[in-house]
């Protein structure tokens, strides 16, 4: 509770110390509708966040506790989980049955499918619950987040590959055996935790593609793209590394089926973002540039028609640890909670 | 005017499209208390703020206009100037004379002795008005800004190097023959002209000192430290480029004339800022960082004793383009105008 | 001459202070087999070289000239020359007549079909030295390149898209209808003339595509393909800019037509390339990282196989200044002079 | 043995997959005049080199064997140990003892007063040893050098500062009490082992100083200094943090005692430096700078006369792990070896 008499919603999140729970943080310290009053870390529990993250003293004055689904119920009246893939499962049944909300930035309530979830990660051991999961890409479906309990929130490469491809498969544009998705991506997406592949000496000067075809990012955007095409989807997806430390560019690939010039693309794409305040329509004069969203929710859109090959080129933008991850899923709560969709996660972005 | 009937501070800045200017344009689209009314630019007058700075977009919608005074008092009530030195002295007169409050981010109000202004930039035109004007360097000229019509706001790097420096002179604990500035500078502080020293081929992988105990900014340090110690000051003050878009750190060595140890050096500094918002005293664990104030309006400061030396060392971080500049100059209007200190100029800083 | 009484060939490089053409002095100063003896620059003649790259200081005592055939053919056996594309067509011809070899890195006589080289650039004034000329793409076009005495040097994006697909061009492998291109480089691509775009501020922390299937290379890459498979080739072509240096990583996709495994891939890449000791076949574990081959003038080629989509995803990295420019240059003038191919261009890479 | 029957010089790496490891392999693998021939891993053991390093396939096709003394003494004249400090004093007296040279690149037989070595590290187990040692500063102990049997590598740090003090220092320029030493290095100095520290998303867009006046090279360093100024010398040292991978760049500051001009300083560091290939002294108009150096062995030295307060500003640059550790081991054996200083180590530094 704040200054005021008005009851706030309480807000907790575990697994608070991973680039993705910090940056739900840093957030949520600052959004004028909820109190954050409760961050879990297994490694850091009982040190003060603001030892953790020195770039918040001054913001953030809670001490991380050990995690303990009971203090989270009394402390919280929403959850969000920033762990690792297969923790959430175990304990997230226990939080909706005691009627939290729970918003989980793991891929555990992502698919509809439970055997696609575990042909790529493990068994599910929650499988009663993906039903009622809302997939959390909150331009696509807004309507069923408005009433969700559960929000299993997206991934980034999804994120950066689904806004833009959506409208136009929805519209029948795109042959949907053509489709390539060729994502970029700064090291944070690859979270704290050390490894040679994040050192900064092995990231710095290198550009390289990794999991090539293998991501496990791939079945999750298929799945969604099978749903609102209403026919299988099969895409080739090959993730890069890049040195940069926030954002992801992608540049997808796919043979138009129908005779279209820009207009009907712009059109297409606008339509379809007329409502949506973070999804950004850009001219074929300014590609979409990481730059241009870092530190904010955005996901700016371009695209260019390449006529000798009638093949669309979309381009996509964004910060891969807000809209990528925490920004995305703070405005699944706005929505859930009814609140301004933009509540605290707007700021007017950098010009460098 | 906004969305209340209530009158609404309208601001204007002259110079929107270097780097400083557009971080002015940042934060004052977002002020809760004012009204961004208009920008100026001779080299892109007639075109959209936006379309300079396209992250900007959605955010301000503002043209650019050609620089006029007449236009300029009807729009605006506050004027900041984000110019090349010697520029500002030929217009400000007559914005003071109509009224206007002035906040000048150039070096040509920062000086109280015009000879040391001339000796190292160039005549100047304007000395009447030198008098009249404050050095907006917030948290040691707070009460003269509250009532100022005209701020010279400080240069990055005296920021960086006055704030840890003047409490341990106003106490009399530094040799002040013996001062040393080192600072480091990320590629912003050169602004947004092209040039060859900021290309990033050249700037990538380099560190390098420039302008050796011969940069404007030394003099401008120097004013300030001999007006708050009451004896000349010298000081030898060696920048360096580093390879980041924005930050500045600078490590100070002063030999301490009297024995103190870390808990007198602490307490000073802790007591002199204990009312602002701005600056963090870090503990020794913590030096600061500049990437935990990229974005943000705050200084750190920490500092160390070498015992066996007697020598005092103190560090700092800003960002550049905020507390360095943009973020000092709306620092410094808010204080002028009254209003909460931090207001439109405090986000929570970002975990990376 | 050095210190031996035998004969060295002297090589001149024409335009010597941009990106490449320094590249070319780093080489040629260090190269066994022949002597740099002049090197012109219009906006630096008078200067020494080393004044100018400072870090050459001690490797190259030369002076800048300004351009003059006369002096250039009194001079030197062999020109290289680093010019923007237009201006060598004016010089080449006169060279070539005086018996001069010369390689030119501009696009000027890269191309067979002038009218293709005249709808991308400019009227062509030397279409008489067009067919003379031998596109120096050393692993492909070795035995026309030992004869030649005038070589079009490939750009840095045609040999990072065609190194990887000529072999199984020339295998009938691929559907050539569905040929991508996404290419990502390093910023000293651009050159070292000073623009926004090359701003240390505006590269730094961004990804972003340009030149969206219109980029001058695109025709280069395709008037290549077309003559290895026989068949006109219409490529998707998409370069980006990403925050580094040196290196460029290109990701190609292409649907198969043949139902290959992984091993005849690699067949087919090793024994075409059996000879090359500047190209290394990288196994699926180690994807083509631009910094394996920093400083070096190799090209690393990786692949594979999306089975579910029947598509073959081929992975490059260069070095844009050497492999990509003057590593290549002098490669292809090994080859003329019958030297060891490597000679003056093989370095143990860097490990870091 | 290469390819005449000539008996080349055999040497050994224990550690080679450390970075400065590594980057003796790639030096001593391209050495004209050295075998390479094992190459110890405690952690890589089995595991061909160019599999942890794949930027050498091609030019190493030694595996890593695990450390054996016998093994280590049958295969090699020479031994360069890159281990954490504290194994080294275990196993060099054997090899001394067996007749090998060895060059140890940590910190155990830098120091010849065994009570500072551990009073910043730990017991030392070799004291005997110490005595024979020489601290390999190949520019000031170059005499010693050539004699020795057993050679304490410099720290990069020390290297950076004492190369350009000791001069002054011998010739009684400087007050010895008042030297400062402000240093800004790269991230490949901390090494391969990963940690949070050296984490891309810590150190990108990031300076700060560490381990302020408390770095183990400071006595390393003052050590040095007192032996070569006959006077105890306490300098005051503070280390920094900068986003690249290679380079150090320090700048020194000391008050003159005498009155002196920069001709003076100039002679002085000319006529010190007059035989030093890898020393370069450069004009106030080129400071020093680590881009100019990257992949070197050179030290570049600069300064400036602060008059005003009689200060000396000296600057140098150097590749951290190459002429701060893997460059000047190398050159270290040069002189061991009565071979030319250059063999191996001389490279034509990059423009960009």
């Amino acid at each position: 509770m704040r200054d005021t008499g008005e009851y706030m919603t309480r807000v907790g999140v575990v697994g608070a110390t991973g680039y993705a729970g910090a940056e739900l943080v840093r957030i949520l310290s600052g959004h004028p509708d909820v109190e954050l009053t409760i961050l879990t870390s297994r490694q850091y529990a009982g040190i003060r966040f603001d030892e953790i993250y020195p770039s918040m003293a001054g913001s953030v004055k809670l001490t991380c506790s050990r995690f303990s689904i009971d203090v989270l119920c009394d402390m919280a009246d929403i959850v969000f989980m920033a762990l690792p893939h297969k923790l959430p499962m175990a304990f997230v049944p226990d939080l909706v049955r005691q009627g939290k909300k729970v918003i989980d930035l793991s891929a555990d309530f992502r698919f509809k499918d439970a055997s696609i979830y575990e042909s790529v990660y493990q068994p599910h051991t929650a499988k009663d619950f993906i039903e009622r999961a809302v997939y959390g890409l909150c331009e696509i479906y807004h309507d069923k987040i408005k009433n969700a309990g559960l929000i299993g929130n997206p991934g980034c490469y999804p994120t950066s590959v689904l806004l833009p491809l959506v409208p136009l498969l929805n519209n029948n544009f795109l042959n949907i055996n053509t489709i390539i998705a060729d994502s970029k991506s700064g090291a944070s997406g690859a979270g704290r935790s050390t490894s040679l592949a994040t050192h900064f000496c092995e990231v710095n000067e290198s550009v390289r593609a990794y999991k090539v075809a293998a991501h496990r990012h791939g079945p999750e955007i298929e799945e969604v793209l099978t749903r609102e095409s209403g026919e299988p989807v099969k895409i080739t997806f090959v993730p890069h590394l890049v040195p940069m430390t926030r954002g992801m560019q992608t540049t997808i690939y796919a043979d138009l089926i129908k005779n279209v010039g820009p207009e009907e693309i712009l059109d297409c794409l606008s339509l379809f973002y007329s409502d949506s305040p973070f999804v950004r329509i850009r001219s074929n004069d300014f590609p979409p540039d990481t730059s241009h969203v870092r530190g904010t929710n955005y996901c700016d859109i371009g695209f260019k028609i390449d006529k000798r090959n009638n093949r669309l080129i979309l381009m996509s933008a964004i910060d891969n640890l807000v809209k990528g991850a925490a920004g995305q899923a703070v405005q699944n709560m706005n929505i859930m909670l009814g609140l301004d969709e933009t509540a605290g996660i707007f700021n007017v972005p950098f010009p460098v």
